[in-house]
């Protein structure tokens, strides 16, 4: 329950994270180091994501399937930069049913391996391609720095897994992936993203190329919000994921893989939230408006209570996530306070003044105090909460673009670099060469994030090196 | 694909089991001993399940979370009970990050123990209370024999766990949810079941009683389909959940837990499957209704398929879910088979004689051959197809419950109930000593099922020992 005040987000932004994630019951610290209990208000913001994302996955005619949390130790190792990249970070049982395991079992970091063995049994012939695959599960990567949602031993996501007979066509399924989830974070959580193409040093373990989108937190570093991976045919090989072409040829398949995970629920706590808690975009927010009824005595509640029931059913039966707060022993402030806190976007109050005017006051959580109240009829409620909600979203994303583009530098110094890492993300020219991208993260702590996109390449000098180049990256801190 | 046949059903049920599960690629064995891969045709029967159940979760009141997957052992070992049933069943993390663990890490079997660590730390007041929590996830258990869907070391399941003020209201919640179960199976799985008791012999490790659905296989045997638990305050004062009731004075919670995992797959495949392969019921099928499109040459392929492709839109509009056949190479007796074995309750049938007629022909799973056709003009098609879809429904769920009603015998004696085993329930009064329970389970093979809630208690003597009983039991062999 609400308790003492947040710590200043402009002040002590981890701090603010922190106990926001707690304060707001999104999340617990769970007794195994590392670990965390998503809380009722947390999973149903992820079972939100998940909904807005599957629907987009089936749209595109990807099946859900459940592949083991366990592999054979054996099976990880069979891809050489995949093992060399995961090794450090595996949970192995090495005990069941009170016996020492033959072979020690690794619980699933990711599924490319699983995945891989599987598929070599299923897929024979060219008519069986392309496989599209998808899966919402748990991982386990054994890290040593964690922080809730943003790295955890344990978390959730989703992991695509699909396998072709092209490499043109893999290509297009890892970009259409990409796009996918850029458009998912700009539409369903306002968040603009920058959608590129990862380093060498930054790509997944086993990929021939990585993607990702980058976004821009409130305190200016970025947070890698979602994958999306070529993996050539280095699994189908390790793997032995054959298929045979219509000319009669055994060919190895072309696969990808793609994720995103309940570290999204960090960045939507980090672009939007303020000082005084969560601000939750309307399409994800597990409640979309709360009713708070105000009242002095008996005779009042009863009026007022019976309204705001009527108000709720509308609102439900019009299609929105409602919660009529008629706990007991709170001031209405109070319940202001805590709904704000968690982010809920918008605030309807009914009061004995209101029902004898046949409206309600409306309170946008994007837009504090006075300026973000407006009156709206009883009878015109669910239109009028609509047009708010949708308003509200679009505010959020414009904000949050406005705020990543005004700390966003182009940069063709190493100093300017330096200095634009402080509070943004710096765009600069990049050789390719893994020296300059090392030594840009050893001396300014930011890290190559990405190779937009777009715009598309151009030409100029290394920022670091100086040396000729054709493409600019994003270099930013990470989490 | 489809391969070769079936085993027959009748003549040997485990292998015709075993067979279709892979044929109809619902599932296939993962490379660890013991567990499964479950396939998107599978899977897609499980999300309709899950659905199923959490709108009704969801609707009494209930939020979806999630706790972690690793469980301290020291947690494990609180409740006295608890562990003693679980011990020989665990799987054990010893190495995180390539380093022995201090203290090993269970992987979780069940979650009672790590939701009440968390309880503690999150219920205070008789005003936090109830609290209403399910989670949809995956656990282990180190199973000796396993059988796909039915015993896996890993299955997928939802377990809830509430916590209450009172024993009254936590033994209501116990058996709502039960109740909540036995609707569900009638209703979405066309599956009658029996809700009853347990024994204490059959109880789970850390309740005070537990109530289990119980369905009769299509060879008569017993299938546990959905457990319901009262634990009392068992592991209330494990872990040290307790409230301040309104008077001021600490009291430990009542808590129950409650489960439906993967293996009500099983029952679907076992309770309505025949020689043909799976029959679904519509309610839960993954595919409600197959077009097969029937042409010989190019002309009338294009015709045929073009009305196709809008009967296809119209049942999706509809609300159906609807799969067009249109690959290749492949004859429409063959498409028939492929579709039967699958299980899709409803075929249409369209060819240039149906065009010609504006009509298509209508074929029922659960009625092979001529008998299960008929015809229905196209622009009635989709509320002819809902029409169906709903007498298919209700004819499997009273098929399933003539089926056992035919093997359920009442048996007064010991030879009865022997012979009554051998192919299917038998109803007996039961002293209610476990010494009787035993001696059953060792000369017959049947295990005590449940007592059932209906019909109310009446009174004769113990099938076995011939003391006086107040109750009646369900025996039946199981899986």
């Amino acid at each position: 329950m609400t308790g003492e005040k947040l710590p200043s987000r402009s002040e002590d932004f981890p701090e603010w994270y922190n106990q926001l994630v707690l304060k707001a019951e999104l999340a617990d610290y769970a007794p195994v180091r590392g670990c965390m209990v998503i809380r009722p208000y947390g999973w149903a913001l992820w079972e939100n994501i998940q909904q807005a994302l599957d629907r987009r996955f089936k749209a595109t005619g990807h099946e859900n399937a459940a592949f083991p949390l366990f592999i054979p130790r054996s099976l990880i190792e069979r891809e050489k930069h995949h093992v060399e990249g995961f090794s450090p970070e595996l949970a192995v049982v090495t005990i069941g049913g009170g016996e020492t395991l033959p072979e020690p079992l690794v619980v699933r970091p990711t599924s490319e391996t699983i995945i891989g063995h599987m598929w070599s049994k299923w897929i024979h012939s060219y008519r069986d391609l392309p496989v599209l695959m998808n899966q919402w599960n748990n991982v386990v990567r054994w890290e040593l720095r964690t922080k809730l949602f943003l790295r955890t031993l344990e978390f959730y996501w989703q992991e695509g897994h699909t396998a072709h007979a092209t490499r043109e066509e893999a290509e297009a399924e890892t970009r259409q992936m990409l796009d996918i989830y850029a458009e998912f974070a700009a539409s369903e959580a306002a968040i603009p993203v920058i959608p590129g193409r990862k380093s060498e040093a930054e790509k997944f373990a086993g990929a021939e190329t990585t993607y990702s989108i980058e976004a821009m937190m409130g305190d200016g570093k970025a947070l890698q919000s979602g994958t999306s991976h070529f993996l050539g045919q280095n699994f189908s090989r390790a793997f032995d994921v054959k298929y045979l072409d219509p000319a009669g040829q055994l060919q190895y398949c072309w696969t990808t893989s793609w994720g995103l995970s309940t570290r999204f629920i960090g960045a939507i706590i980090m672009v939007h939230g303020d000082d005084q808690g969560l601000v939750l975009p309307p399409r994800l927010a597990p409640i979309e408006a709360v009713i708070v009824p105000i009242f002095r005595h008996d005779a009042e509640r009863a009026a007022v209570l019976e309204a705001a029931r009527r108000l709720r059913s509308e609102l439900v039966q019009a299609g929105r996530r409602v919660k009529l707060d008629d706990r007991e022993g709170l001031s209405p402030g109070w319940k202001f306070n805590d709904w704000e806190m968690r982010g809920v976007p918008l605030r309807i109050e009914l009061g004995p003044k209101d029902l004898a005017n046949r409206s309600c006051v409306l309170a946008r959580r994007d837009r504090p105090g006075q300026p973000g109240k407006s009156v709206a009829p009883l009878d015109e409620l669910p239109a009028a909460a609509a047009r708010l909600l949708a308003d509200i979203q679009q505010s959020l994303y414009d904000r949050a673009l406005a705020f990543r583009q005004a700390h966003t530098r182009e940069c063709r110094t190493y100093g300017e670099l330096k200095a634009a890492v402080e509070t943004g993300f710096a765009v600069a020219f990049w050789c390719g060469g893994s020296g300059c991208e090392a030594t840009v993260k050893e001396e300014t702590k930011a890290t190559l994030r990405c190779i937009p996109l777009e715009p598309a390449a151009a030409s100029g000098a290394c920022v670091v090196c100086g040396r000729p180049s054709g493409e600019r990256a994003v270099f930013g801190r990470a989490y």
